[in-house]
């Protein structure tokens, strides 16, 4: 008998589920994707149970769940809610997929372009905006990579604090943080680092050119701002591996291939188990096939 | 040319549409499936207008309409008010299917299970739970079967109202109601019974397995309770015609291969015509075949 | 490689999505529809963003926006607020129609029916119900034709700021105003006129029966009223062409097929490219091949 259909639950946090989030599925083959949104730990069981109760063991390996929506802390608590409605002691669970406001595609494939470039192992980086959804991301990847990462934050404090969660998850983290305030503290951050990568907030020039180009160990430059102007300036959105003052350098739009490209991957490995929880760490290690 | 594509347009009175009835949709090879959350009487009209306005009468059987959600008494207005807008004596109209909760196909199935081994014309049976939307169903088609029914509740004026309401609706039906507050009341409902069907609400255990064990009569115990512990002590939820003390037996999972079959089944009747209201008696008349 | 899936985005103003417009869209064979329900010009972007930024250019003719719900003005602001979103100029744009209430469809397909028996270039008409969303879309088809046109309607200052609004729009139009408050008015407004059209609201009679018959110039009437009783007297819904006192009538049902069939031939078109807008005139245009 042929296999049951794919289908793909998707749970959003926002009100109006994310069409970016359905084209994505759409294209990668999925055969149906089913768009929740206002979908919170309150209301979010009896769609679990739907995934779990309806199909046997052997075919729930069709049917997976993607959650998404703007709110990344919103998304993680929606996650660990439906992981308590799940029975994979009893065969009864369906793989799941978190991807909120794309922080996890976006910080994998930020540091997959990074490491096409250095030995992630031995460099020592800074991460601007490093206390954002994406950029603790991209510092916690690094990080499990065994080089030095420097949180920079506008907000030590806060900064501090995605030290230590790293610290606590990473174990050997080299993992510091630094007060990144304004384009000014850009010098001290940067002294002695080959790879920065900036996460911040739209609109904000986070290290000027001039400090940039001064730097003399700096070789790679990774900017995920999406609109213009981009936190690292000089960058353009659309870098992919391009020269600029002698550095390389990548935007939001040239990460952004690799980005769907994991995405697309990440729903297509969904399928195949019934166990899965695909997270950062997860979706990273789908960059070496992709 | 070719027929046009199915149309399941499910019309959900919860908030957010049912995961469970849509996989089941899938999985019985719908085409499309239109699901609506937030479904009330007041909303309904622009939908089933939708329905029937756009297709001419001879393609009309390929659209249909499921009524879902966990309330239903909700279901059943919504019911009502969808069949008020269809235009039968036009052509203009689709064929409704009402599940609620599960309850149609739940207790069809749990009637089409205690069929397998006794006569249901000639048998006395009771219900407990008996004034739930599942027991009150199952208490339904076991009245129409012909055999004696006691409704057993812990609310003995709400067992009178299920049994007056049975009695109206079925002819000649030979429906009592009891009341069954405590696993003590047991030993008395149970007297002279060959069948007991177990709907109450979960964590309540109705029927104890020494009274159970103790009566001479019983020879088929079913129980829809779906988690544990089960409203009929000693009863396994996959239970499914397990002998249990001599007694056979079946748990709501034990069931629910059957309810699921029945759900399938009438999922693909009700495109079969374009004037069919497939409610419990209609879900119940498709055990034959399935 | 094969083409990417065709996916129509249905952005609905009411609070759950149209199935009349669902229905269309799967009857045209359209690949996914994803159906989004309270869509405020608050909440679109990134709807939007969802569609442009997930396919290349040279894919982006595959996804399409459809706008639709019963309030054609909150359509027209959704309209304007989407179109503020695509960036036509980077190639990052989708095709989008506008038919909120039908109202596009219907107005385009009361003036192809009239134009099968009356020169539009050269005719002299009146629009019963002229400042309703379908009726001015009417008289504006027929104005841009060069024929004159008379706004009839209850409110007199409604009807000189809907003539005004299409003398601005269509340059030569010849367009006036007329106060039609009753069935007494109508001999005056009809006076001199080959075409009616009739676009008012349910249940009042704009012109009776001994008005219309006593009118020696009218050719064509044609009425919009989707239940009984029409706005013309003596008009039956399923008119198509139909021979009424010597007077060629059609009804809403009768317009009804070419209404079907300019929505789905809009709905195509919006796949040939990804920089339309299908409005009033865009969707008339296919009157021709349609």
């Amino acid at each position: 008998m042929a296999d049951k259909p794919r289908i793909l639950v998707q749970l959003d946090t926002d009100a109006l589920p994310s069409v970016f989030d359905r084209v994505v599925a759409v294209d990668a083959g999925i055969d149906r994707i089913f768009s929740y949104g206002g979908v919170t730990p309150q209301n979010v069981m009896a769609l679990v149970h739907g995934c779990i109760f309806t199909r046997g063991p052997a075919d729930l390996h069709n049917t997976a769940i993607f959650i998404g929506g703007s709110d990344v802390d919103a998304g993680e608590a929606l996650l660990a809610e439906v992981r308590k409605h799940l029975l994979p002691a009893f065969g009864l669970s369906v793989s799941v997929m978190l991807d909120s406001n794309g922080a996890n595609t976006t910080a994998a494939a930020a540091v997959a372009a990074a490491g096409r470039h250095v030995d992630l192992t031995k460099i020592s980086s800074l991460v601007l905006g490093g206390t954002g959804p994406v950029g603790k991301r991209v510092a916690k990847l690094l990080a499990r990579h065994g080089g030095k990462v420097l949180i920079g934050s506008r907000q030590k404090d806060r900064a501090d604090a995605v030290a230590a969660a790293i610290q606590a998850s990473v174990p050997g983290a080299k993992v510091e943080a630094a007060s990144v305030a304004s384009g000014g503290d850009a010098p001290t951050a940067l002294d002695g680092r080959e790879l920065v990568v900036a996460a911040g907030a739209p609109g904000v020039v986070l290290l000027p050119r001039k400090y940039r180009t001064a730097s003399k160990r700096l070789k790679v430059a990774i900017d995920l701002n999406g609109v213009p102007p981009t936190g690292i300036e000089g960058i353009e959105l659309t870098d992919k591996a391009a020269e600029r003052d002698g550095q390389i350098a990548y935007g939001a739009i040239g990460v952004g291939g690799t980005k769907m490209k994991l995405h697309k991957a990440a729903l297509l490995q969904l399928f195949s188990a019934n166990k899965l929880v695909l997270d950062l760490e997860q979706i990273y290690a789908l960059v070496g096939s992709n």
